[in-house]
């Protein structure tokens, strides 16, 4: 018995892979560092099933068919580059390597290199969807040496999510391509799950819900445009009720944490240049709720007025509905925005519909909104920005009412939302033809000689005032702000 | 004739240190890559100065005293290397290195270990003020080998601004600690110019109000709280002319550039894992700001509300200057919550109100309101939040009527104020001891197994869910989010 691909690390992501692949009709050589897991994972889960266990890396290599294909499922980092250097030696040209972690892309790009130069191929994999998501049918985001593709595609696009009959998976791109996607994927996970979170909060503090009648709210978003993963959980989740019968969700600590992925893709977008609001707002939210006894002190301190609804609760509920789709828009398209930029940063040729398709199933952020997105990149791929599409336009349209509503009501009633709010204030700034930056470049060449161009000036054309009479016409050199 | 002090780099910043230190009665030797430039500014500004023109880096160290003092005054980078490659090798031990330029704190905690290693001692030190800063009195923030200071401490202090008798200069603290204050000090200015443009905006576009008539606005706001170099120089803009007689201000293009140090601010913030918001709004507006192309045709696509005012103006304008002043205590509230992040992390011991009286005068930031927070910070030099002090808390409670009056009226008027608005919820968000966050740790543990802590449990203990039935009692390892 021949095995048609081998997995490194029998964590509970590893073991619900390899279970995945031998249902598809796949044969499979495991090894995990601790070998004693190998033994426990091929005599329990992998009973009687077409897995090899294999007790070291040399055995592993041995039992695949060729060209080899090993997959990697272990801690993002080091243990990465230990696997590989354990690895590779046994390898032989083409044979292929794949990092199925949450690895941070520039390791990837390294990766790829190093590889290659070794005359190997090298696969960089997002795999999202959680322990489920990888035993019933991950999303699959895989970039690298596109050599690979055509030998690994079979196996992952069989294991893979499907959204209708298309397998969520496709080939992303070169280099870390396939784990910058996942990147903003989670970017995006984190954006998703700050906009319920603050639909659910004006719920809970400015509308007085209970955790049940919230359930039914996003069991009704559930049946609608926002029909989602995350909706479709949240209204689970609601609905959960602890030992004493109470909702279970009212005992939870709003003490939220952070694993990089959020804050890698903020940082990115500062060093693209790429307005990436809502994102970076999720993750300074859950850096705020973190310091949960900072604010249960200042909450002592700084009040603020009493949060009191007084209009047509049906009407509210409504305008968040829209407040709450008219934000994933902005976030989408922000996170497109930043994908266009790091594609064209970094030489990637990225399928805009095709991630749309991977992220459609299987994955967190998996929804009927994702099949839009599709469907824009489909009928224009070079799409500048998300939000002047047809479709996406008319939304934003018929929400921007609500949609101010709602942020309104909030900010007057001391409840904070800041990814629904500065979802709006983007949507404004980038429909606005004359921001106040003018004054601001007037500002920069006042103190700092940094020069500005004129609206009645070819641009590119630079232009310095003596504003100050002492100044002179010196352009600054050092002093950069 | 020894020299006090060697300065290499003389561009425009670099000569005008020169002359500032010349002018207080120090010596100074200069020396410049291309040597025309030193013979230029020897028989030029510096004509019948103590000013020493050196042409080779040998000539240059020949000629100062020991132990010797070499500033670099050159663009920040790989050429600050350069330079100290060509000099270390003239120098002795205990001569100190002193790079004035805007270099990325972790270059300087590299270049302090190797100039230490060297025996040389090391100073990477912030300069602010522009060009007549570094001329009349800058803002001078050094950090590195503590051992350098008091060498190097009557020239600095001398040269600097002054806020009443106090020179705006004195140590900052170990490695790179010089440096991270500047870069935050230039994040901060970011987040104060958007803050100022943002009010502009709402002048402009909703009050519908003159270059004048602005004018006179900033002139009154001048000689309140808000008293500050930029409200003075934002006073001063809105009243200059083009060459027709019309406001300069408005022949601008409203296309900001940006230059590393706001977004060097934002990366390290998220790194830290410190709600940076305002300031990170702030690099992202500028990025909005840029792309006047793509916003000129989504302007065409995506309408909003007729901006209309209907209300009291003069009671908006009082309501606006609040909603300035509340958001600049936010900024810096984040911006000191930001260094104390980082002074933990690098074991730097910072000297709070020691940074807010170097801020006071000389840089862009300076401000009346620095004062009020060197007062704070001298009360309680542990200080948690800004926020949270008997006077700041009393201007954010007088504030916030009107502050959220004015982020209301921008929100149902379409004008952005990323800025103003995120400051609020910023606010509302410190000071709400129960966020959202329990949701997001629900869905977390829903689809990650990622545990959670409960409100009626101790902290730390971690509890998991069975949410669907299914999923078991195991903790994900591998997946991420």
């Amino acid at each position: 018995m021949e095995a048609d691909i081998g997995l490194v690390g029998l964590a509970v992501m590893g073991e619900n892979l390899v279970l995945n692949m031998e249902s598809k009709g796949f044969t499979v050589a495991v090894f995990n560092r601790t070998v004693d897991k190998v033994e426990a994972f091929v005599a329990g889960r992998g009973k009687g099933k077409k897995i090899i266990g294999a007790k070291s890396v040399a055995e592993l290599v041995k039992s695949l068919k060729k060209p080899r294909k090993i997959m990697i499922m272990v801690k993002a980092g080091s243990a990465v580059d230990d696997t590989i250097a354990q690895i590779a030696p046994h390898l032989e040209k083409g044979d292929i390597l794949i990092d199925g972690g949450n690895t941070h892309y520039p390791d990837t790009i390294r990766r790829v290199k190093e590889a290659e130069a070794k005359g190997l191929l090298y696969i960089g994999t997002g795999v999202s969807g959680g322990e489920e998501g990888a035993l019933l049918g991950p999303s699959i985001m895989p970039g690298g040496s596109p050599a690979a593709w055509t030998t690994v595609k079979p196996i992952f696009q069989a294991i893979a999510a499907k959204a209708g009959h298309d397998p969520c998976c496709d080939w992303v791109g070169e280099g870390g391509a396939g784990h910058y996607v996942k990147m903003v994927h989670n970017g995006i996970e984190y954006g998703d799950m700050q906009i319920i979170g603050e639909a659910y909060h004006l719920m809970r503090d400015l509308l007085g819900m209970s955790a049940p009648e919230m359930h039914e709210v996003f069991k009704a978003w559930n049946q609608g445009d926002l029909d989602s993963y995350l909706i479709e959980i949240t209204r689970d989740i609601l609905a959960a009720k602890d030992a004493d019968g109470k909702p279970l969700v009212d005992k939870i600590l709003d003490k939220a944490g952070q694993k990089g992925t959020g804050k890698w893709t903020g940082t990115s977008a500062l060093d693209l240049g790429v307005p990436l609001t809502l994102i970076a707002e999720s993750v300074f939210a859950r850096c705020i709720s973190s310091q949960k006894d900072e604010r249960v002190e200042a909450g002592k301190i700084l009040k603020g007025p009493k949060a009191a609804f007084t209009g047509d609760r049906k009407a509210f509920l409504a305008d968040l509905e829209r407040a709450v789709y008219a934000s994933k828009i902005v976030s989408y398209a922000q996170g497109y925005a930043l994908l266009r930029a790091a594609g064209k940063e970094n030489g990637w040729k990225l399928n805009n519909g095709g991630i749309a398709l991977m992220w459609r199933g299987g994955c967190i952020i998996r929804s009927a909104f994702l099949g839009k997105i599709k469907e824009a990149f489909d009928k224009n791929p070079e799409l500048v920005n998300l939000m002047t599409t047809p479709f996406f336009a008319e939304q934003l349209q018929k929400a921007q009412e609500g949609w101010r509503r709602v942020v309104a009501s909030a900010v007057v009633n001391g409840i904070p939302v800041p990814a629904i709010s500065i979802a709006l204030s983007y949507f404004d700034g980038y429909r606005t033809p004359n921001l106040p930056a003018n004054l601001l470049q007037a500002q920069r060449d006042y103190f700092g000689a940094h020069n500005f161009e004129r609206v009645d000036k070819p641009r590119g054309e630079m232009f310095h005032h003596n504003w100050t009479g002492r100044g002179g016409d010196t352009v600054s050199s050092t002093y950069q702000v």
